[in-house]
């Protein structure tokens, strides 16, 4: 069989306008046979950490070699840089503004270069660059079709993180993390992950959990475990500690979001 | 040419976060090649009759060996089971809730098992589970490519349907049903078929509907058959008895929406 | 390599129902190995100019050969007809409806039929008939698998275009356009092109732009040219002239939009 060549897609310009079909046309027309994946295109308009999280998330479960296209991108047309970096044998290309700041925290950094090289950009006429279009479809299709990365441009000095602190134990004894995606479904997920507790605890057993104020109870194992319309906490699919409501919306109940603060303590 | 390796998506997880992408990436991944179609993933949360009707209507356009991945699923973390079932030369995994309950009335069972085998699941290291992206994602990537379903579990002794009556010639002559869909323009479905009107009434000449207490009128042939802003009913592109209103939406005028009374009288 | 046969889906069916899914389906079991790609669904209902916009705008980026199916079809049941097109190397299914207005504009038509060859369609036992499931899929597909257009149906002696009038120098010297589209960021797009400007002033040095009868002032760079909040115009990534506004949503600021007149007017 041909080698499967995938390019995902991940941006905040929704599904109604031309914007995402003038992006698989380049790629399709760049690296024919080239499989185009929408992972989503409804990331709030220039939500760098929303978008951090679903690239992180759905990361993980692509193939080898799979290329990630990332737009979510509030400072296009000023001279913040693009991107392209190799995490365990898959590759993202991106703007350098910090979404690549999940990815980031849970995998290891293989290769990444500062994108420079015009000759793999799309030749454009016009006074105005759409960058999702005209440098990140294009390069990605390249790096699809088999092109090294360092023909690209040099290894950057450093590159941009989220400017939020990771979620670690704190000297109380505490381990202190924020809420930071909602989901579909109005569920809270926090930036703990299990493995985190894992490493300062063992087995998480009898771990209570406070989010945004509120105290939530010991970490159940699912949603079933809690009252209708009372709020559970658990460790989700994501291997992350999730608050929700059992048949109800978190977000609504607990009147939390982005960024409210999650407390986690053993109370043994 | 190879073989062409069909999988679809049928969800209610919407498009804007990481789920669709990560059952996208476990197809992709246990079977390179295939072709991830995302039937849609706006089923409202939990709605299994919008689904069933969904994955009932696309059902019979798609190729022999497609296999179809259905979630819209209300009960997951109970311990309702989950199935694959062959149909007319094409494959559904989908959970046991009913869901599958328009395909059963329309076309011939071939084979159904209760999934068991966890060989064909995807390792989890996390203590919830994410059915969807970690069972019927990948034993519907393994079953594309080629593993015959009785290596996934035993026949069940029976399968969950829905819980409305189908419609039927009733004693007093009438065709009893009922809307089971509204669409993207507002217009009714029901679950009366045109098969059905048949088989009662040879050509349906002279049928009269009512719907939700509203006398429709005769059935017509087009929607441009009745007055601007009127209600009219006909027999749709589904093969089924629709109320629509010229240029407006049905649901609205009429005030009508799933579940409402669809009654049929042959006039003559 | 196998050869690529693309096939793209432009309709305003939404993403909800079964009907995307339906045409997929079609298009996949007549020509295997066929990639679908979705342009959008999200044309608002029956709204010929945004698809034919939408249209225009994709259309350039892909491949040669691939073949364009246009649901955008407010007069579905009238007798218009479907038409097939090839223009620049590709190729366009879509109702004679003046959907193909702006494609027809800026390239090269190099042959159109009248579908009429009922062969190519798929066979519909229903009495309503769906259109873009029963007649363009499956002709697309048929086109995309080799089908000599000519095949479908005979020339047609004119067919229907927008009926806005195209952009031009006016006798006072101005140039004088429209808005043509709103885009998910509130942008204005008008249908004055870089190209019409430099046709007719060369280099558009101290070009002013006047929208719905606010002074936009000097066409800008980039977006960053203009203070936030302020409106600027400037050629897009379309090339096309646009009002926005810097951080913010043109069409509410200005209260413009779609038919909106554009003027401009060069300064020396």
């Amino acid at each position: 069989m041909a080698k499967q060549r995938i390019v995902t897609l991940l941006t905040d310009f929704g599904r109604s306008g031309p914007y995402v079909a003038e992006m698989t046309g380049v790629i399709m027309s760049i690296t024919p046979g080239a499989t185009v994946v929408d992972i989503t295109h409804d990331i709030p308009p220039g939500d760098i950490l929303a978008g951090a999280f679903v690239l992180r998330q759905a990361f993980g479960y692509f193939p080898p070699d799979t290329v990630h296209c990332v737009v979510v991108d509030p400072t296009v047309g000023t001279d913040r840089r693009i991107m392209a970096a190799r995490y365990a044998g898959q590759t993202i290309v991106f703007p350098d503004n910090g979404v690549i700041g999940l990815v980031e925290r849970d995998y290891p950094l293989e290769q990444i270069v500062a994108i420079r090289n015009e000759q793999y950009f799309l030749e454009s006429t016009t006074s105005a660059t759409f960058h999702g279009r005209d440098i990140i479809a294009p390069v990605a299709a390249y790096l699809s079709g088999g092109l090294p990365m360092d023909r690209l441009g040099p290894a950057p000095g450093k590159f941009k993180l989220l400017d939020i602190p990771e979620p670690a134990e704190e000297p109380d004894g505490l381990i202190r993390g924020q809420i930071i995606y909602v989901d579909h479904f109005g569920n809270l997920i926090s930036d703990v992950s299990a493995q985190l507790l894992h490493q300062v605890w063992g087995e998480p057993v009898g771990v209570v959990v406070f989010c945004a104020g509120n105290n939530i109870g010991v970490l159940k194992a699912t949603y079933a475990f809690a009252a209708p319309g009372a709020p559970l906490s658990l460790i989700n699919s994501m291997s992350l500690v999730e608050v929700a409501v059992n048949g109800g919306r978190a977000c609504d109940i607990l009147d939390a979001g982005v960024g409210a603060e999650v407390r986690l303590v053993r109370s043994r």
